[in-house]
C-alpha cells in the first residue's frame, strides 16, 4: 500500500517531554503495520530552538536517523552535536534529548522498537 | 550512541533482486540493535534507472519512507508513482519492487519488522 504524504497524520507537540517549542511529528505507520513490533515510524521535524526534553525509554529503544539539519543530542546525559547522515540510538532502560540547535529546520527519521 | 555517517556500514548490491544498476544500502542498526524486533533500518540509495526487482516478505514486513526523489512502485504487482514524503508499505505474505524513475537520486528510509 502507499500512504501519500498529505494522508500521513500530523501532529504538533508543544514543550514535548519539556523541551523548547513545537515538535512536528508526521507518522508514517500503526503499530499494526510494525507488526506491533514497534509504535513508531515517523518524521521528527524541528524548528530552530525547537526540542523534545530529556526522558527515558523503558521498555523500548528509539533510533533517530537525521535527515536534515544540525541537532544537539543528549545521549543519556552526554550532549553531542549531530548532522545529517548521523544515527542516535537510545537503548531500551536509557534515556535522551533532541535540540535543533542550527539555523534551519531539522528532520529525523524515529523508529521505536519494543525491548 | 552515535554513530557518525561515515561510520555507518555502506554496501553495493550490482542487480538486486533482478533490478537494474546499483543499490547503495547505509545500514543504522543491527538487527540486535532493534531488539531483534526486525533487521533492518537503512537509507537506500537509487540513482536514476537503478531499483531493486520484485520480492516477496514472507515473514516481515518492509517500510519505504521517500527522503527524496521520485520512484515507481509495485504494490504486490500494482505500479505506482511514488515521491519525497510518500510512505509505501509492503506487509508479510506480500511483494515489491522500486525503480528510480526520475531524473535525480532517490533516497528511501527502510524497515523491515518480523511478523
Amino acid at each position: 500500500m502507499i500512504k501519500k504524504a498529505a494522508d500521513c497524520k500530523k501532529v504538533y507537540n508543544e514543550k514535548m517531554r519539556g523541551g523548547n517549542g513545537t515538535v512536528e511529528i508526521t507518522s508514517f505507520a500503526t503499530p499494526e503495520e510494525l507488526n506491533n513490533k514497534g509504535r513508531l515510524f515517523a518524521n521528527i521535524t524541528l524548528n530552530p530552538g525547537c526540542g523534545i526534553g530529556f526522558h527515558m525509554h523503558e521498555n523500548e529503544s528509539e533510533l533517530f536517523y537525521v535527515m536534515k539539519g544540525e541537532v544537539l543530542y543528549n545521549d543519556n546525559g552526554a550532549e553531542h552535536p549531530a548532522s545529517a547522515g548521523d544515527v542516535m540510538i537510545c537503548p531500551a532502560g536509557t534515556g535522551h534529548a533532541v535540540t535543533n540547535n542550527g539555523t534551519e529546520d531539522a528532520e529525523l527519521c524515529a523508529v521505536i522498537v519494543y525491548a
